[in-house]
């Protein structure tokens, strides 16, 4: 039997938090559930950061309401504080990623907090397991720019580890490490990872990789090598900042599910599936960056799904 | 003292042979010479296929009076058959690239030679040591579609093997284990490549990755595991068919360096230089298909040469 691997679609999330077009709320629930129909077993579906941030995710609370209908699959939802996570567990998630950003310099700049003032975020969220609303709560923690950061540089492992000692000892369920700016390489990912994955104790250890350099699936494979079995992706790479010239999405879900499968790792995904719905989301989003080698090159002929 | 990995430049060759447009002859002096300026140790030039079967290479002759201008660098030539391997060695080219394919049907349609006839080419070029003008001879036996075929489908790891110990016992100096049509995988190349190492028994073993489904860097990476310290690459990424839509080059040079660097090992190649070297070769071949990350994205603001 193949050893699974989860790919956790961040696409209607990560994917479009920056694309030019706002995506109608029965679009972001189509492609949720064609993603469910093509094997998919998680998605990030929306944020909950102010539409006054981010308009694509002002109608969070709206997507919500379809939940129901994605019941074959975990669904999650970002949020970016307390009155997020507040937000999010009120429409009816109860799978919440919280990230706080290892990097000062980020950290100030994304959310205009410190570290520690995020981390002490992360402690006011995880106490909502004490409310009625939270007693279900399944709360990940984002560890961003763990590999580096385009402010700041240079991010030491030790502080990505120490926060991650914190989190886990304070109610986090999942750890997701994220090189937000694509600065990682497979050494890299083999020496930050496994104290991650010791840290953990048995919690999920995701790995959240960007392709802005080109080793995204590189790191993948090296994350694997370290004992990482859920890997964040996006449908055709979506993603990057339209400020920022050359700036790329999360590794692709195609390139990421044909590389897993033909290294023998079980996807549980339908490639072609995925090939198919790519085609739709790019017709509805219009002038966005695309990747991914498998829409381009197509499967090997040799290719199997792992069994 | 950071270890040394060495990128041979095959751009000049690989890169250009479906190129539209013909590439005068010094402009492929300016590329190898700049590429030296540039750090790269090992460049194949040329081939010495028929000029009627690739027009590009018709100026392979008097591309080789060029040698004595590339002092600095490992100056080598691809050669088809005995006859090319004849006309190169007489050209003054002493490294000597001979392909032959692991998979029977891809050997047919490209040389119209089975597997065992090619090896028993190979056995005759590997006997021009006994002359005069191949005394020097430093021969390379590349073993293409060693990791699959796109008309063949599967090809045998212990058909590779067996033909990687005859070119080995038959005095091949290099073995290079050629993922022709990118279909190889990170578990592939760690199952494959470690025998061969062995079999080379301290002769050089180089793995020449395609990226045509996005796994070059991560086969790259997994080649490293598997003690491989050489690798072809081509500026650019430059290469692939222009008759198979979505074929795709040689792993990217400044992406491979990148990485390398990043991972801690010495390639000696100035990125930047390769960069700017690369604008001007896209200039001189006009439309072709450019790939690369680094090129898009830049270095990371942590960036350091290994040392």
């Amino acid at each position: 039997m193949a050893e699974q691997v989860i790919l956790r679609e961040v696409g209607p999330r990560d994917g479009i938090q920056m694309a030019k077009r706002f995506l109608e709320t029965e679009r972001k629930l189509e492609w949720a559930l064609r993603l469910e129909a093509a094997g998919i077993r998680e998605i990030e579906l929306t944020s909950f950061v102010p539409a006054k941030v981010v308009p694509q995710f002002a109608d969070a609370d709206e997507l919500a309401k379809s939940l129901p209908q994605l019941g074959g699959v975990v669904v999650s939802a970002l949020v970016p504080n307390l009155k997020g996570a507040e937000r999010a567990l009120a429409a009816g998630f109860t799978h919440i990623n919280y990230v706080l950003s290892i990097s000062e310099a980020h950290s100030l700049s994304n959310v205009r907090r410190s570290t520690d003032e995020a981390i002490a975020e992360f402690d006011r969220i995880a106490a909502l397991r004490q409310t009625e609303a939270g007693r279900a709560m399944v709360l990940g923690v984002g560890l961003a720019t763990a590999f580096g950061c385009t402010l700041q540089g240079h991010v030491e492992p030790e502080r990505v580890w120490q926060v991650a000692r914190h989190v886990a000892a304070g109610g986090a369920d999942e750890l997701i490490v994220a090189d937000t700016v694509g600065y990682g390489n497979p050494v890299q990912v083999k020496m930050l990872l496994p104290p991650i994955v010791e840290i953990a104790a048995g919690r999920r250890v995701i790995c959240h990789f960007h392709d802005t350099r080109g080793l995204g699936l590189a790191n993948v494979a090296a994350a694997l090598d370290a004992g990482v079995r859920v890997f964040d992706s996006s449908l055709a790479g979506l993603g990057g900042c339209p400020f920022a010239p050359g700036a790329t999405g999360n590794i692709n879900t195609e390139d990421a599910a044909y590389m897993l499968e033909s290294m023998g790792f079980s996807t549980g995904v339908d490639i072609a599936a995925l090939l198919e719905l790519r085609r739709d989301v790019e017709s509805w989003l219009g002038d966005e960056r695309y990747s991914g080698a498998i829409a381009r090159a197509g499967l090997p002929k040799t290719f199997e799904i792992a069994k």
